[in-house]
Formats: C-alpha cells, sequence, structure tokens
C-alpha cells in the first residue's frame, strides 16, 4: 500500500509538471512571437483575449465554445489552454465530460486520443499545485 | 418604395423556401440511411441525439458547442440543422453572433464563407414561416 | 398510385441527370487542366490513376479505400468518383454502408450530411441508364 | 462553326454571371454581417485586409500564400477571392497553375475538384467583363 | 560488425518499448475515461468496437479502411492502433504500403511525416516481443 | 551575467540538437519508406521534389507557398521541412513573420501553437552549426 502512495504522489508530480511545462513554453514562445513584432500576429494575440470576454455570452460558456472547437480541430495545446480557462470558470468534470461527447459525436473517434490527454490533463489541474 | 417592399418580401420567400428545402431533404434522407437499416450507423444517429439532451449542461449551451464545433468543421448542412435547434432554444442573434465570433477566431477567416450562409440562414429563420 | 409512378420516374430522371453531370464537368475540367500543360499537375493524375491499379491488394480494395478518405476528408466529388468505381466494382449496398459507417465513426456526425448525399448517388448509380 | 461561336459567347456570359454572382452574394453578406456590429468580426475583417497589405512581402506574394492555403483547406469561397486578387496583381496564368500545383501535392488529390473549380473560375476571371 | 549488432538490438528494445508505451497509456486513459461514466462516451466507445466487426465486409477491410480514414485525417495514435489490428489480420507489408500509398495519394504531401511514423511502428510490430 | 551567457550557449545546443534530429529521423525514414519500393510513394517522392523547382515562379515562392500550406494544415514536420527550404532561400525573418501572419490569419488562432513551435525552430536555423 505504501507503494501505491508513493506511486500516486510520484505521479501527481510528474503531473502537474506537464501543466507547468506547457505554461512556461507557452509564455516564453507567446514572448518571442511578439517580440518579432508583426502588427497583425500582436493585433491577433489581442483580438483572441477579447474573443472570450463577457459579453452578451459569458466568458464561461465561451470558453467552453474555445474548447470544443480545439478538440474538433484537434489541437492539443489549443485544448490545454481552453482547459484552464474552463477551470479557473469552475466548470465541473460532469460538465466537462460533456463537452468532450459534443466533441467525439461531431468530430468522431479521431478524436479520442485528444480527449484522452485533455481527461489527462483535466484531472492534473485538479491537483494542488 | 413598393418596389422595395416586393423585393423584402419575395426574398423573405425565397428565404423561407431555403428552409424548407433543406428539412425536406435532410428528412428524405436520413429516411433513406435509416432504411438500408446498417446498424451502426443506427446507433450513431440515436446516440447524436442523446448527446445534446439535458444533462449537466442543459440543451441550450450543447447545442451551442454542436454549431460552433460544426462551423469550425466548415460543415454548412451541420451549421444549418445546430442554427435551427440554437433557434429553438431561443438564442438571441447578439449571442449568435458570439458564437460566429469564436468560429471565426479559432478557426480563420476560412470560417468566414461559412459565417456569411449562417448569417443568412438565421435571418431566415426568423422571418415568420 | 399513377401519381406516385409518375414522380418515381420524374426522380429517375432527374437522378440520372446527375450523373450526367457530375462526370462531363468533371472530363470537361479535368480536359482543361490538361491543357495548361502543367507537369506536376499532369504526373499527380496520372499517379492518381496508378494508385487504385491492382497491386497486392485489388482495386476494388483500393476503391473502398479510395472512397473512405473522401468521405472523412469530406469531400463531395471526391465522393461521387470513388462512388462509381466501386459500383463498376460490383461492391453491394450492404457493403457499400459499412464503408459509410466505418466513416462516420471515425469521422463524426459531420460526415453524415456528405453521406447522406452519397447514399442519393449510390441508389441514381444503381438505376438503369 | 457559327454555332461553336455561338456556344462560346453563350459559355462566356455564364461564366461572367458566376463572377457577378459571387461578388454580390459576398458584398451583401459582408455588409449584413458588419451590421451585427459584433466588435470582434469587425476587427478580424480589418485585419483580414491589413494581412495582405505591401510590407516585407509585397501584396502580390501575400494573395499567392493566401490563395494556396485556401486551396489546400478546400474553401470554394476563399479560393475565388484570392482568385481576384491574384488577377488583379497580374498573376500569369503559368505561375497559377504552379500554384495550383503547389496545392494539389501538398493536399493531394481531394484538392483536384477545387482546382477544377478554380481553373474554371480563374478562366471567367480573363474574360471581359 | 558486433556494434552493429548490438545497435540493431539496441533499436529494437526501444521500438518495442514503444508499442508498449503506446498500448499502456492508451488502456489507461481508456479506463480513466470509462470511469467518468459519461454515457455518450461509453456507448460511443462501444460503438467503435463494433463497427469493424466481420458484417458484409470482413474486419480485415473494415480495418484497413480505418487505417486509411486515420492516416489522412492524421491521427498518429489512431493510426497506431489500426496498425496494430491489420498487424492482428495478418496483413502484409506489401499490401501496407499500398495502403500507404493511397493514403498519400488522397491526403498529400502533409501525410507523409505520419507515414514515417507509421512505417516505423509497423516494423516495429513485426519484431519479436 | 555568465550564467545568462551559459544559459545562452546550452540553449543553443538544445536547439541545434533539435534540428539534427529532425533531419535525421527524417532522413533515416525516408530511406526505409523508398526501401519498401512501392511505385507509388517513390514516384510522389519524386514528384513532391519537382513542384519545388523553379519554373514560372521562382524556387522561393513556391518554398513559401510550401510553408503556408503547411502551417494551415498544421503539420509541425511539414513546417520544419519547409522552414528549412526557406532557410537556404535566404527568406529574411521580418518576410517570415509575414508568412506566419497569412497563416494565423486564414487558419485561426489553432494556428497559432504551431507558429510557436516555428519561430523556435526558425530561430534554431539561424544559429551556427
Amino acid at each position: 500500500m505504501l507503494d501505491k502512495q508513493h506511486d500516486k504522489t510520484k505521479h501527481l508530480l510528474v503531473m502537474n509538471e506537464k501543466v507547468k511545462e506547457f505554461r512556461e513554453y507557452r509564455e516564453k514562445m507567446n514572448k518571442r512571437l511578439m517580440e518579432a513584432d508583426n502588427l497583425v500576429l500582436k493585433r491577433l494575440f489581442n483580438l483572441d483575449t477579447n474573443t472570450y470576454m463577457d459579453g452578451a455570452l459569458p466568458t464561461k460558456t465561451k470558453e467552453m465554445l474555445g474548447l470544443v472547437a480545439s478538440m474538433v480541430l484537434r489541437c492539443d495545446d489549443c485544448i490545454k489552454y481552453h482547459l484552464e480557462q474552463c477551470f479557473k470558470e469552475n466548470i465541473t468534470t460532469a460538465e466537462m465530460y460533456e463537452i468532450f461527447a459534443v466533441a467525439n459525436i461531431v468530430g468522431g473517434t479521431i478524436v479520442i486520443p485528444h480527449t484522452r490527454r485533455a481527461a489527462e490533463y483535466w484531472d492534473a489541474l485538479q491537483e494542488p499545485a
């Protein structure tokens, strides 16, 4: 039993490491992209942020929309980003799996491998930092 | 002015015709697909219906998810179908355009032509039958 | 009952018209593309033909592969072309619907509208010319 | 011979009609989208225009980039739009077919049906208005 | 020569490790997805299994269809899974490369990187466990 | 400051390692694919090379076209390959970011994660071997 406990702790650290790694690489490279000072890219990044702000639809709904769109387009990094935003918006795991269900029905079984990784990342986000 | 009125009425009829045409073809061919009695297709159709039922998330949210997924995957007929469901769920035009915005930001300008057709169909749905 | 008979005949003609139209436009524009004398395009067209020739796998299997690939990539004209080839290879309707099933499971419900049109075209091909 | 001449003229009119139709529908619906006054969509449209302006790369090159991107993503209306821009930039037919070649090699034979329609539209643009 | 032998053995172990890793992660996360008890996902997984069962078409053909569909949609994990199923169905390497050929012709050169990884995994499957 | 210098050198080595790794794996597996002696694949590879040769458009332009197509189709390995070719064609970083801009506007924010990796690889290519 101790071993299992140990395994669990190790797993937890590995998982949180994944969250950390994703965030750091994303931040580092976004900074690099901004430094290049391409006006179109800069404005697109800015517009991307605005898209998910509260409006006729609340941020929570928009983040769900962003997530499902990322899932059917099968972009793992986009999925991770929107999972983080959904986590901040207090989306429950039951709600999350219903988003997964829509993505898999609309996009088909090719979405499954991305759902596996999404589920793993979602679990990682629930863990204490 | 009378001419403009006339034009408007004609346009309205043409639009509603589009809604009718879409529904009839969809119904006819779905019936054809079911007649073929392929178990996998039948169960997938059934599962598709279940996906959008009230659960942890309400049907309204799920239909928005289905719509945005259809938009970024650029499937005009899927878009029309989910527009109809969104219309039944009393989604407002302001909300609809925020869904359009998410789809266009995530999926890029190649989503614009589908957004044009979606906007036209959405307007058609608002018109008296 | 006579009316229904009449409707059926009319539908049949409309259907066969679709087959004819597709073939004519395809032939006309392929000819136009070849006239442009672009070496890469010409060789790609040639290679495309070779791909489906009997080899370790028979043409029949390869045409099924070409069809399912066209379905999940949702290219209606490619689907029509491979449906014609499958028809020539004496693929049965039961087999065809199992190909449809694989395409819809792998590619998701966004493949359904293309399956509707595929089913319609498949039926048209069965009809006397 | 006279008949052929006649056929040719009729074809020419049909073709130019296609160009006209595309432009009118596009303009009408873009206007409709703008009227909805969604800030994200408005700014995206604006950004889209800026993207193709002369910069480190000239407009001509950027329009070729936009076209090839539209072709591999298989968006017929986006293709038409960029064909028009390429036409304005005096791209030759030989150059155009090399763009087609890249699109078909990168994107595969599923790009062929879109290339057929692109070739037809390109020919239509060459004709006297 | 001994070194080369050694290199070969090491490579073999690394390869088999890849097969093992893929299977373990897939199994672990599928279990996680099932635990979430989302009815739609559970039924979709079940339906996925049924899709490839002997019917009008034999499992062997259907697995080839599933593979080519996964290749043109460029989902590496789906490709690996179907490669394993094809291996179980005694598909030969010559047949496999003809499937690769169809996928690359239909889907274009963007399928090549996935074909590289598919070829590597296919070779790994041939090796003694 | 010395530490930062050290970090920079280490980073540089890691980066160049990425370039080396990509090239080696690509070369090794391309060789493997050719060994299988599938005529269609061999001719497609050959045709792929021809596509980017000087013609009505110069290689430089064609490589930009190949890159933007790879970006909107979101194939990281294809992107790396075309980045290398663009580097050989002396494309500047300002030009490169305008290609990135077109890809992100046409393909949407799902292209951003690929742009991050592309920017990193592009920087790596600038570094002394």
